[in-house]
C-alpha cells in the first residue's frame, strides 16, 4: 500500500527502526539496509533497485531526480517519509537538510545463485574488516566489469552504511556472496575457475602471471593477509613490487592493481 | 630534559594538549601531530623519527620493541608519559590498554626543499578531502618507490590521525609537500618532469601511454575530479577502462593503478 507520511518525534517507531539500521544485528534481523544520498539512490534506481522507503526532509527543495524517484517508489507500493531536519540528521547521521536516504531489502547472498560464467573477473575478500575497503572493492569490481564480490569468513558487512557509501552504487550492480571457505573451495572446484592469491610469500610477479577466466582474485585480511593453507589451495600466487619500507598495500588497493592487470590480460 | 612522568586526571594540561591534536587547528598551532600504535612508532623509529613524547598505559606489559623505543626517546631528550587506561583511551580514542601513541613534530612541507631527481615517481593530490585516501596514497607511494606526495589546493590534513594511520608508517618515509597550484606549476616547469593527469576526458589509455621520469601523477578531488585547466596544463592525460555503471574510481585506487603502471614502465 503506497503512501506518503510525515514523521515527527524522536520516539516514533519508524525513526527508531531507521536508526537501528546503523547496526549490523538490526540489519540482519530485519533484512534491510540504508543507502544515503540522491546520487546513490539514483544509481540504484538505474540498476533496477527501488527503496521500500524513501526518506527526506519536509519542505525539501524540488529536484527532478528526486521527483522521479518518489514517483517510482510510490508506484511500486513503497513509502515516502518526510521529517524535520533534526529528525533527518538523527537518521542519516549527517547535518544536511538536503540529505535523502532509502531503505532497501538486502539481496540474496547465497553461493547457489552465483553464475561464474557471467563475468571474467571475480573479487574475493577473506576476513576483510574495513567496510570502506569492501565498498571500494565493489566500486573497483564495477569498473573492471567483475561479476561480483565474494566474502569469505568473517568480513565486515557489505550492507553497512560505510560500505554502501564507499561502493558509490556498486552495491546495487555487483553480485555479493557470503560464504565459508570450506563451502567456497568445493564450489569453485566444481567448475572452471582460476583462484589467484595476492601473496607476500613465494609468488610470481603479478605482471608476468598467466590469468585465465573466470579469474577469482583473492585478497586477505588487512593485518594478517591470507592463511597459508588458503594460499596453498590457489592456482596462482602473485606478488606486487614493494620498493619501500612497507611490506603490503592497502587491501582495496591491492585488489584494484591486480584486477586491472587481470582486465588487461583477459580483456 | 629527558623524563618519565605519570599523568593523572582528565584536566591535566598534557592530556588536554594531547586530545587537542585530534583537531587540525591545534596541530597547526603547535606544529605537532599524533601517531598511534607500536608498529607505526617502530616504523617511524626505523625511519629516523622519534616522538617527542611517548604515551602508554601505566603498568603496561613489557615489550622489547616498546622498551627500545622508550630508551631512544629518553636518550634523545624526549618524554615518556604513563597514564591510567581511562585517560589513555581519552587520548587515543580507543578502548585498548595496550595502545601506545607518540607526539611528533610536523615536517617541513615546503616546495623549496623538494628534490625532484630523488625519485622517478611522485604522487600529486588535488583537493583530496578524505584523510584515509591521503594516507593510502602515502602507503602506495612507499610501495612503488615514489619520492613523496604533493598536496595541491585544499586537501585533507596528512598529519591527521586518520591519514597517519592509513599511511601505515609511510608518513615518515614519503616526502610531503603542501603547495598552491600557481606555485607548483612554475616550479615543475623550472626543471625536468612529466605531469600526468588521471582523467575522464579525452585521454590516452593508461597502458598505452609513454611515461617519463620524474613522473608526477596528478589525482583530483573525490567528487569533482581535476579542474579542466589543470588537466589542460598536463603533459599527458590518461584514462583507465570503466566497464560498469560508474564513471570513476576511488581516488587512492586510481592513484595506485596508475602508479603501478608507471613503475612497470619506468622501473
Amino acid at each position: 500500500m503506497s503512501q506518503r507520511r510525515q514523521i515527527t518525534g524522536f520516539s516514533n517507531p519508524t525513526v527508531k527502526f531507521l536508526r537501528s539500521l546503523r547496526e549490523k544485528k538490526h540489519r540482519r534481523a530485519s533484512g534491510k539496509f540504508l543507502a544515503e544520498g540522491l546520487r546513490l539512490l539514483t544509481d540504484a534506481r538505474a540498476s533496477g533497485h527501488l527503496p521500500e522507503m524513501l526518506i527526506m526532509a519536509s519542505g525539501r527543495e524540488p529536484h527532478p531526480l528526486l521527483g522521479a524517484l518518489e514517483a517510482d517508489v510510490l508506484a511500486a507500493g513503497g513509502e515516502v517519509l518526510e521529517m524535520g531536519p533534526d529528525l533527518l540528521s538523527k537518521v542519516t547521521g549527517k547535518d544536511n537538510p538536503q540529505a535523502v536516504a532509502g531503505v532497501f531489502a538486502e539481496f540474496d547472498t547465497s553461493l547457489t545463485t552465483l553464475d561464474r560464467s557471467s563475468a571474467k573477473i571475480w573479487l574475493v575478500a577473506q576476513a576483510l574488516r574495513d567496510p570502506g575497503n569492501l565498498g571500494t572493492m565493489l566500486r573497483t569490481g564495477d569498473a573492471v566489469g567483475a561479476g561480483g564480490l565474494i566474502l569469505i569468513d568473517d568480513c565486515a558487512d557489505p550492507f553497512s552504511v560505510e560500505a554502501v557509501r564507499a561502493s558509490m552504487g556498486a552495491v546495487f550492480t555487483q553480485r555479493i556472496t557470503q560464504v565459508r571457505w570450506d563451502e567456497f573451495l568445493p564450489w569453485l572446484r566444481g567448475g572452471p575457475g582460476q583462484l589467484v592469491a595476492a601473496s607476500l610469500r613465494d609468488a610470481v610477479p603479478y605482471r608476468a602471471a598467466s590469468y585465465a577466466a573466470p579469474c577469482f582474485l583473492l585478497i586477505g585480511n588487512e593485518s594478517r593477509g591470507l592463511p597459508e593453507h588458503y594460499e596453498a589451495a590457489c592456482d596462482l600466487r602473485v606478488t606486487m613490487p614493494m620498493k619501500g619500507r612497507a611490506d603490503s598495500l592497502n587491501a582495496a588497493v591491492a585488489a584494484a592493481v591486480l584486477a586491472y592487470e587481470a582486465l588487461a590480460a583477459l580483456g
